[in-house]
């Protein structure tokens, strides 16, 4: 299996400087800083919703792949992730990440039940 | 704490189908797929790069932090990740990231020894 990377560059001090972050791939690069991490309505990124990205794309995938071994194509499948970060103690971490996925298939009734279970998981997290 | 947010939509099958994932920041948006999963050299992306940045950029972060308390100003902190997606039974898993970190700190004598060892440091992860 390929290793990923990805990587950071900050420069200057918490508050005032700025960082960076690209991905391996090249499909992003882009500013993050204190402000995006920690305010709302910022338009750089932060690491929380690159994880929810991630996770999400994970899910959706891996939902797909289990339909797929069923031989049912979906038409679409639309996940969205919500990460909580918060303050415990002088640190800060994921505290839980929730995910909601729809799914748009054609002829789904015996798969019906399942698919209702999965549609509302929620994945509680470790501190990382 | 702001619940940051992000999306993933897939549709068709696994293998002949695609994705799209997407930050709640509106910074990243772009495709991503079986083949960009795990396949070299893809120039889409996948959800293990992703995470490497967002671990690489929240460890700078945490390292800029922690010499801004000190009064320390870092001309540049940069972290590369490495993400080891792994095939664990009939499941896949990340089953290590490597970061490393170099500092560029004008007047470092006093802390160099400590940053020396936050440098190569190696972070184990649980399985998703």
């Amino acid at each position: 299996m390929p290793i990923r990377k990805a990587e950071a560059e900050w420069k200057g001090n918490l508050v005032e400087g700025a960082g960076r972050l690209k991905v391996g791939s090249g499909a992003f690069e882009g500013p993050y800083s204190f402000k995006s991490r920690l305010e709302e309505g910022q338009s750089a990124t932060n690491p929380e919703e690159l994880i929810g990205a991630a996770h999400a794309g994970c899910f959706t995938m891996a939902l797909t792949a289990q339909l797929s071994q069923k031989g049912i194509t979906p038409n679409r499948i639309y996940t969205t992730a919500g990460v909580k970060l918060d303050k415990i103690g002088d640190a800060f971490a994921i505290t839980r990440i929730e995910l909601q996925t729809e799914a748009e298939i054609s002829s789904m009734t015996r798969h019906s039940r399942r698919l209702r279970l999965m549609r509302s998981k929620t994945v509680p997290c470790r501190k990382l």
